[in-house]
């Protein structure tokens, strides 16, 4: 059963759950996180199934529109013109009675023949590319069974896949690099399926036919081997993208240059390198108090989870381990920075988590730097602007790491370039339906994770025909211009299997039906419409985390397992992908964490700690890296952290 | 008692010990093995006890010198100057009654006033500044108590010691790099003590004092840091140097470009990487036989134990883990092979495990090329001549190792530029006297581990005196010239205290005299030579092994304990280093060893590769390293290695 978590899909996940780094810190556009945003062309993603295809009752709503301009629909994230497409869209069509008013707005522009019907390569069985050995790749590939009838092919440049979770304590020496990866070809092996070390440089989405790469040093760096077959081509029935996403400066000068990056398990040893240095360095004879100082000021820009969980490993680092093997003096011009846009760390968190974690990094002598845009990164201090009094200041730091956002793969602009114009207006992750299919790919390329973003439907694009199901017509066409509670709530309701979203506002009817109406007691469309609009906005997409990749990887199996490489079936309606959010988790030093489980409670401190510790423990994909992880874990106990550095 | 050991000091290590990487495999002088070879400027370093200093009888033995000439004393190792010089001086000092003729023969060349007592730094604490991190220094640190009246500064670049031993299987991933380096900052932490990330880059013996670079990469990339304080001095009042040795290419033309090193922990994780590189650019699409053979042949340069272990290791990976999962089509092209000048892989070995392991690799399918002599290696192969048939041919490799020898740091020559001429004369490493002070330098520098040489005195050198005190004079001091099986006995039993290699002759004196005796059954002077000049030659200097160094360290630690800082004991005569050969192992693969353990056994196999385990498990130098590695070979049993490659 792969939506057994039904009716939660399109629930904004809670405004508490991992949101990693899609807030921007410094001086960059404030709408990035993947907010769900259609623009007019944008057809909603999802298909209405039959039943709902059903036609529907077409009456002359004319009255109601020049009632209603459509200025006032404009909401703030430029839904009006929506609106008015909808709107005009409808009145067009309206004759069109044989064709579903829905559908007529939202049909996709028609595809070439060439890719109506993925083509069939070899006997019966489908090729399946896969691109990426993330979160959302592997798990893709580790819940599809060997037995359905497809053969995978992996390609991706990184050779194994990284718990992402564990990077910081990773880069610290908590736990070690090798127990937070895993190599991809052990599941590959075990299914007898393919992988290529290479990276994707394009995609023909028309020829489905992707280029390759192979990351061969020697052949980047014209060593003068022949390099002929480092490029490579890879044919498709069916693409699954999971490409993840790359860090994002937003423009921020000197990002690149001077700080580093944190995703991959090469940042965290060359951050244990680099912070182990600071220290070497500090403590050489005759170096300057002022020199010290600034040696060991290390400063983090970003304070979602990741940010956060660095700060509080490094300071774990430093006072228990680094203090006993480093002379004490330096101790005194040891400081932790970490510098956010918002006025609290974990601000994404619900406000207790973030309230809490803010006072405890405080009280631990983490200097939080918050309301604080950053304007530049100077090799040696980062330039930052006090959101509230516009003041300006540098900050000096030995070590600066950059934590702070993520955006679109450049593969994914390939990809949406290759399709037709128009299926991918958002250039900040591949657009999809809700079984994940990229929108414009005619069902035959899927996106999982970070790269992708399921566009749900927003419940203004039927507002009328909702509204409409609820007002009292007669013979003639003319029907009720005000409702009463009572209908409001009938016409939410009727909305709520299209779009979840939806219920809450049926739930807590009263209290908005007394924003919204009028003073008799009746709500008009304008009114309905704002409150449309007010919950559309609510919705979000969901987060850029592993556990949205996980669940997406195995749902996307489940479906290609149940399709049975039936290419019907995998362009039909039968399911859709369910998010089920298990909580968000996040280590804030000394043991403690802070915990956010759904249905449960929030949980603070050493006891979150403990659940933290078990949860990252079992969480390990294979049971080798929960072997590795918690064996790690009891030599950090016993022993401390290891601080050689090696250096290549 | 840090002479327990006693009485072995100077017997030469059985032939079998572990003398690491001291052959030349390329086309290079033979006689690179440390083999003592004094000159005869060079003092025997070993200081006579007072008693021995008392005035011999002496005697006109003029009739001697004419009857057996200076050439006929010449033995291969150019021992016939020390010879001649030695009666020459006897000669001419033989009016000098009162002086020790030993003495007069070897005292070094009187030392700059300066020099002759450490100058005292601060209230009675002397200063020990201790060069590396490695086997020697590590050993040194953890064996002197912190009570002892030293203040000890460490330098050393690499902040961790390494346990040399299992980086074979660190560079396969059969044990993890960090479960085999400990930081060298914990023992010195521990005692309170110093240490500076820094390479030690001159010496200066007669001011006392080193100069020292920090390794800092933001200095030398011109980074524009302001790096004044980054050379720094540190006065000592006693320098221990274990420094090491560096790899040596004996001059062969692209080693340095085509080959990898092997002595690193960057090293290992270089092999680990771009081993797993190759197989990953093999399973490519479409990527031609003839170059997935070349990319699939590994060569190790060297069969030494360091050579042989990698390549063992090497092919454990492949058979064990690689052939799981990758593409099986691959094996076939996979071929490790070794290279060596000798005839037998671990030729150094006990003959019988050399004709074992050369044995067990052929049939293990590693390709052993022996009798080879390295001319040269190109990008892509290793230019090879038979040393037999003079054939010579091309060895084509996706990756080469170089295992094949040391050669001196190139600060031990800063060293022995900075000490009286005619003081060190051997290029090749430090010259000691049987203390481990270093030669030249009065007692104010020590030397342990790959860096250093105890140079021990030869009894040829004696042989005149030895002689003369068997054989029966007359008044008029006309002595006899031939002596008997008895006197001979006598003679070299008299020997023993100060050439304690005598003993074997001693003890074998039948079957030694039976070659060296005339028909008559009577010894000459020549004869007596001869057979000194046979059992000086038998005379190795200690291997270069992580257990010499060790042993160096430990006694080095317990002598300046013992002095309690006390000037006149530390360059006095108490004790001196004996050498305890504890036994040679070497992994061959498949969980099997050769070990040699003196007194016991040769054990080939399984057998001997469980004790290989458990050696390499308990003599970690910490607990911690002893918990990592068990649990990675524990690791490595159940789950394989990981095949991840990081890539910075
Ligand atoms: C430090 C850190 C800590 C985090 N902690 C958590 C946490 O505690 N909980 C949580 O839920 N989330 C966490 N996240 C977020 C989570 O890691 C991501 O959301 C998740 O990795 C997304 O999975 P993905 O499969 O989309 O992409 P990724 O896991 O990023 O994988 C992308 C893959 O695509 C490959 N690739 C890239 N380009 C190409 C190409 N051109 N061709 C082929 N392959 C390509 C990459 O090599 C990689 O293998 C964390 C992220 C970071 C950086
Ligand atoms: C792969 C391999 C496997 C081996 N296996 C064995 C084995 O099984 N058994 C065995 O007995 N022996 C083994 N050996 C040999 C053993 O490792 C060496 O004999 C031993 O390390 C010598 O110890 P050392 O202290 O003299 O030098 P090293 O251990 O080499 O240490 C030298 C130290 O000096 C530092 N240094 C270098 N230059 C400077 C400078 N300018 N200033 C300050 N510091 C400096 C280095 O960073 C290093 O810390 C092996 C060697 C290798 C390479």
């Amino acid at each position: 059963n792969i939506s057994k978590s039904r009716g939660r899909l399109l629930r904004a996940p809670p405004r508490t759950c991992n949101t990693r780094e899609t807030r921007p810190v410094g001086d960059v556009p404030a709408s990035f996180p993947r907010v769900l945003e259609p623009r007019a062309r944008e057809p909603p993603a999802a298909r209405s199934t039959p039943e709902r295809r059903a036609a529907t009752r077409q009456r002359s709503l004319s009255r109601l529109f020049e009632m209603f301009p459509a200025a006032s629909m404009t909401s703030r994230v430029a839904l009006g013109g929506a609106a008015v497409r909808t709107g005009a869209n409808a009145k067009a069509k309206a004759k069109a009675r044989a064709r579903p008013v829905r559908a007529a707005i939202s049909e996709p522009p028609a595809a070439p023949a060439s890719e109506q019907v993925p083509a069939a390569r070899g006997a019966g069985r489908k090729k399946v590319v896969v691109l990426g050995s993330g979160w959302g790749a592997i798990s893709f590939v580790k819940s599809l069974p060997a037995s359905a009838p497809y053969d995978v092919v992996l390609v991706s440049p990184r050779n194994y896949f990284l718990y992402t979770p564990l990077l910081p304590g990773a880069a610290t020496g908590a736990v070690e690099e090798r127990s937070i990866v895993e190599p991809i070809r052990r599941p590959i092996a075990e299914k007898g399926w393919k992988y290529y070390e290479a990276a994707c440089i394009d995609v023909d989405a028309t020829a489905k036919k992707i280029t390759c790469r192979a990351a061969d040093p020697e052949c980047f760096d014209d060593k003068g081997k022949d390099c002929e077959w480092h490029t490579f081509d890879v044919d498709y029935d069916y693409l699954v993208t999971a490409v993840g996403a790359v860090p994002n400066t937003f423009g921020v000068p000197g990002v690149e240059d001077n700080c580093m990056f944190f995703k991959e398990i090469v940042h965290a040893s060359r951050f244990r390198r680099e912070v182990n240095e600071r220290f070497e360095r500090a403590t050489l004879p005759d170096v300057p108090e002022e020199r010290m100082r600034e040696l060991l000021t290390f400063v983090v820009i970003g304070a979602g989870p990741t940010g956060v969980e660095l700060a509080a490993e490094l300071y774990d680092m430093v006072y228990q381990d680094v203090a006993k093997m480093y002379p004490s003096r330096l101790i005194p011009f040891v400081s932790i920075k970490i510098i956010d846009l918002q006025e609290k760390i974990l601000s994404a968190y619900d406000r207790r988590i973030a309230e809490y974690a803010t006072d405890f990094f405080q009280r631990a002598n983490i200097e939080c730097l918050l309301n604080k845009q950053v304007g530049e990164v100077k090799p040696d201090a980062v330039v930052i602007t006090d959101k509230i009094t516009g003041e300006k200041s540098e900050v000096p730091f030995g070590l600066a790491v950059w934590c702070s956002g993520i955006k679109l793969n450049p593969l994914c602009e390939k990809i949406m370039d290759s399709l037709p114009e128009g299926t991918q207006e958002n250039r900040r992750s591949l657009a999809c339906d809700k079984n994940l299919r990229v929108n414009g790919s005619n069902g035959s390329i899927f996106a999982v994770g970070d790269c992708a973003t399921i566009v749900r439907p927003r419940s203004m694009s039927k507002a009328m025909e909702l509204y409409k199901s609820a007002a009292k017509c007669d013979d003639a066409g003319e029907c009720e211009i005000d409702l009463d509670k009572d209908q409001i709530k009938a016409a939410l309701t009727k909305g709520v299997e299209e779009f979840p979203h939806l219920e809450e506002v049926v739930n807590n009817i009263d209290d908005k039906f007394a924003v919204f109406a009028q003073a008799n007691g009746r709500c008009t469309f304008d009114g309905f419409s704002k409150m449309l609009t007010e919950v559309d906005n609510g919705l979000r997409a969901l987060p850029a985390t592993a556990q949205v990749a996980k669940q997406e990887g195995e749902y996307l199996a489940a479906f290609f397992a149940q399709c049975d490489g039936d290419a019907a079936r995998l362009i039909g309606d039968e399911t859709k992908f369910e998010y089920n959010h298990k909580g968000s988790l996040a280590y804030i030093g000394k043991d403690a964490a802070v915990a956010d489980i759904p249905g449960f409670t929030i949980v603070k401190g050493i006891a979150a700690g403990v659940i933290w510790k078990s949860f990252e423990t079992i969480s390990q994909v294979s049971v080798r890296n929960i072997f590795l992880v918690a064996s790690d874990m009891i030599r950090t106990k016993l022993f401390g952290r290891d601080i050689s550095r090696f250096v290549d």
